[in-house]
């Protein structure tokens, strides 16, 4: 059977877990505590992160969330998840990118990485001025899904993408630290729950992490 | 006629001219300050980085390196540069990803960020301990290209791929500050000097900025 290598609260195993829900594809979950280096996760992933995913049988070894989903579109082309044609899938494509890169690096990394990650994996407590930095930040993240949700029936376009689901994965990290200012954001607000509601978001949703207690509208639809 | 907004020194914007050499694609080149948040170019990227791809006439505007690389690999498609399935197309996207990221993250950011970009940019000078981190963790990225050219033709394979092209234009940068230790690892440098004699390689030698010249080996093909 397929197996994915993950951790529940890490942002880009839950884009690659998204990809595989939209497509209908099972896998086996394997949770990693990739801060310990695990040696049986260096020899599937020399770079050490997560996520990796192993194809059935005598499939390929894939390391990198975005090179993962780019082989699953490949190889499960349907449902599509970047677009009919290379136009919109350049704008999927840059659009992930933002999220995957832009997010995580203003917001993800400033607000998961000083409260989950740091207490997951043992690290410092978080750093306020840290804090302020990334919860000043999503706002302006926040606005932009709010300018393209306005325009477009999702980020990228008409049908759901890959930005989407990039987007969503490192929005719920954040709300499991309830971090996202939602009401602020009326727009994204509404965007977030189109996703949410869908089957392949569900597994996300009754995630948990020991020691640390989602607030309670992470899991509700109608938050 | 096609124009690419790079800055020459941008590892980012290297890798792209590579893949349009690579596929004998012109671009007019349009050289941005990034830093200085010009709105044209805001106006074409809102991430406000390089490079930005205008296709000619009603073609799209592409923002983001590796999305870039993909479009062109899609509306270009001869030669390919991902390889030939979906497997081997993984291994070329999941390197591409490893010096995008973990080499720029660890070696590029230490290096080109103190010496090159901070003067370029107007910077403050850098700071020993920075270049002393990138100038130790080079060494792994360059043993780990040396495993990979022995094993393979290049990077990813048995044909080029963005991987070659990715890893060379950061170090591309790198060695025009003079930082990169080729005589410490012969293989890598073979595998450096097969690409530097590239047709698509040439422009990037000739590129200069203002008051910072490059080593004399910068530009010679056999160094």
């Amino acid at each position: 059977m397929r197996r994915l290598h993950h951790h529940p609260l890490c942002p880009f195993s839950r884009k690659v877990r998204l990809c595989l829900g939209e497509k209908r594809l099972d896998a086996e979950l394997i949770e990693e505590k990739p801060w310990e280096r695990p040696p049986h996760l260096l020899a599937l992933n020399p770079a050490g992160n997560l996520p990796v995913l192993c194809e059935a049988e005598n499939g390929p070894t894939v390391a990198d969330a975005q090179a993962i989903a780019e082989y699953l579109d490949e190889a499960h082309p349907d449902p599509g998840l970047l677009g009919p044609d290379p136009k919109a899938r350049a704008e999927a494509r840059r659009l992930t990118a933002w999220f995957d890169h832009k997010f995580f690096d203003e917001v993800t990394r400033h607000l998961w990485g000083q409260k989950l990650w740091s207490r997951l994996a043992g690290g410092p407590p978080p750093d306020s001025r840290v804090l302020r930095a990334g919860k000043a930040n999503i706002h302006t993240h926040l606005t932009y899904i709010a300018w393209l949700a306005e325009r477009r029936r999702w980020l990228a376009g008409n049908s759901l993408s890959l930005a989407d689901l990039a987007a969503a994965a490192q929005l719920s990290v954040i709300d499991y630290s309830g971090d996202v200012p939602w009401n602020d954001h009326p727009l994204a607000k509404d965007w977030y729950a189109r996703l949410k509601s869908r089957p392949a978001f569900r597994p996300l949703l009754a995630d948990t992490a020991p020691g640390i207690t989602p607030p309670p509208h992470y899991a509700d639809l109608d938050f």
